[in-house]
């Protein structure tokens, strides 16, 4: 196979990160498998030079000439900015990317909870669908957002989050290795206040469960919870190894996964992959950290292990297993970690560890 | 001062946590302060009796003969049911208690972080005005709600923000304690993605701390920060010793208190208090619990301590401040707690334990 793989850094350590992403896959590739890489703007210094933070040409180049993609980090204004609008969520939107799957898993041997979960976020509409609209009051302004929640869009991310749980299901037969609660989906949602909505999601995820459509009866292996989202947050805290796999809309997922990642350590180990029919696109879970950019420090795990997610959507599971293997035995070794761990390795010694357990 | 209190003890454990709550408020009586009781119905239990889960008679009652109100909690059918409506969403709203003020903090000596916020949630709007329509499409149904920011609202949640920044840093400096970074307020929102709704809760409570009209420029010795709302949730758990005033719109709120409960071991521990201009309600963070209704093991603490709550709001602060250090005492001691803290007493024993060091 000849793949190509669009490149967007974005801002910030952006850049550096997929400097590592793309030096591991090229570290993969083999007579059979290769790949190219074709490098495409986004980004607030995009927006700075062009006037548009996602250029036409950096979709259509997506959708024509690339198998999938890596995404870096933006940087966004502090303040309003006409014109401005976040890249990613409209790249999510635009390539109909649905699904965002964030796999979080603590280090073995390093004390804390064993946290191994997967948090399956709706990646297209809920309030991202960013319908909002002003005006004004004699007692002042008012500003609406839309929440929005479809049978479809909840349907299949429903499906994903099932699959997901067999699948994790059958790697851990394959390795003999357990989990506490797994098989298990947990749905997330406010339907207590939200009943049209929210509740709308919960249905939608259930219907998806009792209709197994696999003819094999797969899903009814798995156990299906309910959390609502404050109590989700207090337990995630209090009891995360009960956790497998956990399906929620847009926010929820945004602000679950970025409390998953606090319980492993940091934010730089959670990988995360924007997936569709067809297209998928690795991003760390990360911001673009400006404060650290050019100094060659920032963690490379979560772009790497997003790699890895990359190609497991792609179909290249062997590939991605390497990739989860190398970076595991590079953390539970402990000795080259960057600063955000505690260590003092350089983002290019982490990688050259990473390489060379692959 | 002779004070009418309305009592809405609600589902599950909450009649006994209620019971614990009177107790408390009659040890406090003296010559110049009695306490007079109304029991009120709201809740699950009301609505399968009576077809409203709040009735109108609760409402007319508080407004014409409470001075104040403890509410304990209520449970929630766990599929919709036609009519029935949160009483607390409900109550909020009817009595406009517009800020919902809950105090986290961990006892001392006990490791672990040393929490010390009150998380200041809107209680009005958001996605809370649960004004939810459905339809349907060729692709299935649709739902969608309305997230409503006022700059009204917004404004009056940022002054109770800053309001009790000060105060707890003229409290701190009497007792001679200190804070890592108090005075802080710290707006929470998501305005990289709602630009207008959550951007305007963000302007809002910026304006209210540009334009002190304290007079006594009180706030600029406030540190104002902001965090998007999933980065909060991870700074939350990486370094909650780090805020002092949190102040988020409604459901943001809503998530980061249970948070930072599951950071001070328990749910139980967290007092609530719903307040409005000359109205509160004093109310634990805890649920209904019927797993365990009837037991006589439900904590106490967070009612007593909302009790404490209600009673700052009422212009009580020495009787408030009586009763955190009676439910510190207890609590840094360690001998009679109730079981979600690893204890093994009852109920009323907390409750006797914390009336002999009032
Ligand atoms: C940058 C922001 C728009 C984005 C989101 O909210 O989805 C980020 O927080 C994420 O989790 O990918
Ligand atoms: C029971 C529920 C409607 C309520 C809320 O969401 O406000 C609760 O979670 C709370 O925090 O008081």
């Amino acid at each position: 196979r000849n793949l190509r793989i669009g490149l967007i850094p974005g801002d910030g350590i952006g850049k550096e990160v997929l400097t590592s992403g793309r030096q591991v896959l090229e570290a993969l590739q083999s007579p059979s498998l290769k790949f190219s890489f074709l490098p495409l703007s986004a980004g607030w210094g995009t927006f700075k030079s062009t006037g548009t933070a996602l250029p036409d040409s950096t979709v259509d180049a997506l959708k024509a000439e690339c198998d999938a993609a890596l995404f870096g980090a933006v940087s966004s204004p502090s303040t309003k900015v006409p014109g401005y609008t976040s890249p990613i969520v409209a790249l999510r939107k635009k390539m109909d990317l649905y699904a965002n799957v964030r796999p979080v898993k603590s280090v073995r041997g390093v004390k804390g909870p064993q946290v191994d979960m997967v948090i399956v976020r709706e990646n297209t509409e809920d309030l991202y669908v960013k319908e909002e609209r002003s005006y004004d009051t004699p007692e002042g302004k008012v500003a609406e957002a839309i929440k929005r929640i479809s049978e479809k869009a909840s349907r299949r991310i429903g499906k994903i989050a099932f699959e997901i749980a067999v699948q994790r299901a059958q790697v851990r037969a394959a390795n003999r290795s357990e989990h506490p609660t797994g098989p298990m989906v947990t749905i997330t949602h406010k339907s207590n206040v939200l009943s049209q909505s929210d509740g709308l999601f919960r249905e939608s995820v259930r219907a998806v469960f009792d209709a197994d459509r696999t003819g094999k009866g797969l899903y009814s292996k798995v156990n299906l919870e309910e959390q609502i989202v404050d109590s989700m947050v207090y337990k995630l805290f209090r009891n995360p190894e009960h956790y497998d796999v956990v399906v929620a809309p847009n926010l929820y997922g945004d602000i679950l996964s970025d409390g998953a990642a606090a319980l492993v350590g940091s934010l730089g180990l959670v990988p995360s992959a924007n997936v569709g029919d067809g297209f998928v696109i690795g991003e760390p879970c990360h911001g673009s950290a400006p404060d650290i950019e050019g100094l060659g420090i920032a963690n490379p795990v979560a772009t790497i292990r997003s790699v890895g997610t990359m190609l497991e959507f792609m179909g290249l599971g062997e590939q991605a297993a390497r990739i989860y293997q190398a970076v595991d035995a590079n953390l539970e070794e402990g000795k080259t970690l960057s600063p955000d761990l505690g260590g003092k390795a350089k983002t290019e010694e982490v990688v050259q560890d990473i390489l060379r357990r692959l």
